[in-house]
């Protein structure tokens, strides 16, 4: 397995366009998550993803499982619980000056009560690299031991671990994620955030390239990368620092565009560094927002295309 | 107000036909509600009815209340609080043999919360029939105290009582409805129930006329309704016995189809007695089959054309 | 060209299978006619079928246009007026009880001011067989004198007429129906008509062959064929008597069954006689049913699939 | 009832996004209405709104009277007609350099019959706004009469009267319209309309705050609101003058854009004056181009978030 | 792994239900494929399957291989070819008389060229179980040599072979397939087979049991089941003949209940012996039917309510 | 006849906006081919088009073939083939990055066995216009007879020839391209082309207007036009250069842009010369693009609206 992640999945539905929650007789149901969304990514950039979470036993669980393992990610550790419910959501997504709705449902979903006795933590051992969010430790304490035990387990096995902070002022608040994942930071390989989050949660505002800098030097992570939104990504690795415009594109579903910055960067990174890491997770972004659905659909070819560089080699 | 019920209203979704609710990429979504169910009937039918409930301030609480609402219903006492979630259930509907799948997600609903102090006494006070359900006292201990204190305020005012006993094994199990039922049904005026939950229920076995007589000798019901499936239904009124066919027709949702049957019972019984209540019950029963989702969307008019006799002329 | 026929055709809207014309905010679209569905029917056999009309000059009027001449059937004398609007219906066809839902809506339509100024009589003549309905001459007078002049023509140059009853008692009573039609049909070649039709319009009753009899003696109709609904049709030529039953199916939209009758019996009886036309007849009102839509999209192996012989050499 | 209005809705017919009515096989449905429109979206905002229209009494007349309703509009006091037909339009709206397609077929619609008489003048006095549009005069002499009325019956109860110019050349000339509006017009409390509309009827052209100026010179209006297309709109109270610019956004449904800033107009306007009421029409103007149908589906929340200011508190 | 199937899938397109492959302007697209399906079929009863089959590297190839790894089969050993085309067909499945419309574009398909070399050999040793149809050989020469292959390995390795005899006219005459069959069938198994294909392709005609009897004595099968339509199946092994009715139902999509016997059967033959392997059969036939598309969507669950027994207990 | 051409048709599959080929589980189906496409452009202005092809006669061949006759385009010469397969395409349009996506199946069509012997040359001698493409020679050794042959024919009678150079580098190499076409322009009479088909096939490059003035001098063709992508067209007739800004628009399917450009250059040139051929050409290609689907759907009077002048009176 290249690469293991660990996170609840949902299940999104949407009315047509130019309808409303409130008004659509039809809802669009599609696959959500953070670390799902990065699995499925992965794997279609051509690594082995195996994803761990936790689903009711039911038809919606069901639903859930299929469109993960459709992409071909691992889903073999999944917990299929007899009980619990999917956490779902709700989304509208017009165009300006009408705001995104949102209806979120997720409360007390199966994948909350996870504990860490219903991981399998040999299975995680066995891949190369972690990746977390920000949003399992938001979940519950249960949730919580679980990203914590994840961490201890990657570093005692070696494991190249990524991290997106991912806040989400719904499930906490800022103060109470700068506390939990001021503990989880520390010696994690490659931090992952968006600049509005490291300014919500660690206060840290300012020129990226310090805003980077500043991270780097409180939780000592290899790399550090920040989100900017439609002035591109930057990344620190040691000294190094790199800028990377956004891709330009028509933005169908924005919903999951981070997620699949994330996917196109570990493997861009991993293959050739963080230049080309930055570039394949901006080309990625951009691509996304192309599919309704939080799942990038692209192939490397596309991501190629996009972001120029013979995708397939570096696959080797 | 011809008739005021208190009762919760969920969403319903339904794969295509022929797709299930683990494939299905879009779902249909529909009112579902026991008691609005019946308002939304007697309201096409030409009676004038309020439906009390409790929905959550968001899209998918103005979705519901929209939807009856559109038909006529009065829905000023709807409380709408500002948190909470709708209840929520997944049915796919398929024929021979592929059993009917359902996912029920309507723990802790908005609605579950509901307390007597929100409800506005005066109004259903100025009602002339109310209209209760078994499903209610089975959401929780606020809402059995709405039931039980509706009940008593009806009595005061002089109101007519229906009460269908709707048991859902889901929500709890007959031992606990039994006892439940059996304080709150005392002197309702007019007990509706399926055969089989009277025996789930109350134990009570046999020849259909023999359970009615038993269950109005307990209860001393001025009316008892039994449902009989595809067998028709049964009342009693003092010692009068009056069995009614179901009307043959081809189901594409059976669901709503008790609901119906109260709602054409009642508008046929008040305007003319217990063998037209239960000829245009059975006749709303087998029409609403014939509709997706949850409303019998008939008029009087076509509910004359199935049962006979002019019920505009009633509905004066 | 084999066939002329001259009529209206209007657009008929259809809410999704399970709702309700008052429930659905989408509707399906589909050509509806009884003339046009004639040489539809007989054009998609084989034969050449020339249609002959009056549409608006707008989107509307070219949709029915386009899905006429998509089949085949000759539209060149079809008048485009500058103004005037498309004759329209709204239909749901739901199982039973629930009665079939018809909001007509075609007052005033284009095809309503036809006069026989607007037909291209040469082009009339030229065909060998002209099909006309009961429908026509209850649009109006204009329409009525059309029908008229062209059963003139016809038996001035000497084509076979078939003429369908078509009673529609939303247009005319029978009581005008049966005036006007009278002076219609005598010297009518072929006369097709459904027993109840011919019940109502011209008070023959009893069994069919007696009717078909009475009306063979009344009006000198070569032929004289009685649709019976599910008990199939019955011809009359000269003497012979020739009862075919009804070709059993599953009915998905039961409109326009009776005008593929027409085509089926047509073609089939110009090419065999009498038998082989019931046959046919029978066979495409059967196959009409499984289409949603007026148009009977069989071919003629099809037809001769379910109807038996050699379609193809027919059509020789 | 804080605003009644009085007024023809329609069902409007569209294709899907890239298809032409003229290819088409399916239709969405929506209602369609000037006055409607407004009643709903006040209604939305929270003020109390009630409706009065003709409609005729079937699948398609209570299609419409449930769209209205379901937004809580008051729809006791539409008549409904035993016979008449629906008001129809068809309508395809693509992107530049196709222009927009419309069919009309509105003609001889039920509500085109309305008289004085049928009108429940008791009911128009006791709300504080009345709200007309120029449509209404422009669809026959009865509804000229009830305009006259209804304006009359306003003065004489101290109701605040708000008119909409509206011009439809469709429906008449830009004379006719000059010479009834001009009668219609003189002691019109605020009176609202396109500039272009003002050009046309009135021949007043020059810089909006001149024309205002004029027109409220001519009619004695307290207010005159111009509404500018994409360079917003312009208020005139007394000698006050306040210009604001037009909300940019993204157009999936331009129609109704109008009618939503009516609302939003009156609902700002009664609230906190000329500044807000502008401010208020121009955001919801803007959102409603973000919604497929005429309805502007948003909220008191949703124009609080794009025009600023509480507008929960402005409710109160 | 449980079982191994090597084998051709397709994308099959569908018209909407009422609809035909002419007139349609959507389709519906399945994945079709005896094989895959009989895969998908145990793997959601609870066996681990694994499909060895042949895809173009493009978007119809990933979208079948997304499909039959979406339920969890192993796909790891598809052969992903840089070109070749997707077989394609085109069905329309109306209700009678109409017949089912079929357009077949399987030609030359990817799969066609699959070669005995570009099978995993010991990928099939591993398994359990080894399953093939008669379709295989029929589809050219390289295709022929890998099903002789396979059954030799399978032979080699002691895995149970079971194959389905499936005759195509369309893709080879019955003597054609009686000659090749002929050669492969002996030593097989497990034999299954339609009786209406032994009569076509070997002439035995007759009572099934003796059919199967001289089936059994021809090719030495273990296992000899003949398939009987509504008339249920019947099985032999050694001298017991066992005899199970079909499970009546409602057919939304025949295709593929063929394949979801032979998936019932095998995982009722494997766990509890010939008579619960006919039971399952019958129920995962008749439960195939509800569902659109090739695929039996059913869990174990489904299977054991229909056909009764504790399914989970035996997936042990 | 106006005009006729000689082509391929095939049909073109589409995911819903935002899907993708590999994800969607329904396609839109439309007709697609240059040839068919410029018919019923030209037909939809006014002209009288014939196309002759080859089709399989099945539902899919019937599909192609009403879809072209829908628009009145004569139909009467396509030879339906007993056997052979539609050319197929599978394509997704999105928006920026993602690259569109296509699947070409359409090898081995039946319309690639075309012969000149199965075309009725005297049909094509009735015409006074010959439109051909480079996309036929392409097509096999047949086709490219048929072009030969097509030529020849048309200049023996006299016919104005058009031939639009639509380089396919899926189905030849430019080197191939440029060797067949060489042999086939000379003496064509109006010459269109891509400015970048023309550099790889030709290898001409430089100024539009110098490439225009090469071609013309290599070809000796009356008329050479050039389309420049968002740069417009450029037309040389004798020595006089006219260049035409391209028309602005919103791009909902791009596919047959080209068509559409060289229909309304056929009827503008024709009707008022070179300038007005550029400028309807321009029009229709933008107005194209506004459509779903190879077809443009616009009549002369939207063309009239977006290019200016009287688009009717031309068509005298």
């Amino acid at each position: 397995m290249d690469l293991v992640t660990i996170g609840e999945s949902m299940l999104r539905f949407m009315p047509p366009v130019g309808s409303t929650l409130e008004a659509a007789d039809r809802f669009l149901v599609v696959l959500a998550g953070a670390e799902s969304n990065v699995a499925i990514g992965v794997q279609r950039l051509g690594m082995a993803a195996g994803w761990v979470s936790k689903l009711p036993q039911n038809a919606l669980g069901r639903k859930a499982l299929n469109a993960v393992r459709a992409h071909g990610v691992d889903v073999s550790r999944v917990v299929l619980a007899p009980r619990g419910r999917m956490g779902l959501y709700f989304t509208e997504l017009p165009g300006p000056p009408r705001p995104v709705g949102v209806v979120y449902d997720r409360h007390d979903s199966c994948f909350s009560t996870l504990e860490p006795a219903e991981v399998d933590w040999d299975y995680v051992r066995r891949a190369s690299i972690l990746h977390l969010t920000g949003i399992t430790p938001a979940l519950g304490a249960g949730c919580r031991r679980v990203v914590h035990r994840a961490l201890e387990v990657a570093k005692g096995a070696g494991l190249l671990t990524t991290f997106d902070v991912n806040f989400r002022s719904r499930l906490w608040t800022a103060g109470e994620a700068g506390e939990v994942l001021g503990r989880l930071l520390p010696g994690v390989d490659v931090l992952i955030a968006a600049a509005e989050d490291v300014q919500a949660v660690f206060g840290l505002d300012g020129a990226p390239a310090e805003v980077a800098a500043a991270l780097q030097s409180e939780f000592k992570n290899r790399v550090v990368v920040l989100t900017l939104g439609d002035k591109g990504a930057l990344g620190r690795e040691g000294t190094e620092v790199v800028h990377e415009p956004a891709v330009p594109g028509v933005a169908v579903d924005p919903i999951g565009r981070g997620d699949a910055f994330v996917a196109g960067f570990i493997f861009g990174y991993i293959a050739a560094g963080l230049k080309r890491g930055l570039a394949y997770g901006s080309a990625m972004a951009s691509l996304k927002q192309t599919y309704v659905g939080d799942v990038a659909w692209c192939t490397a070819e596309d991501v190629g295309r996009v972001a120029g560089g013979d995708v397939n080699a570096l696959r080797r």
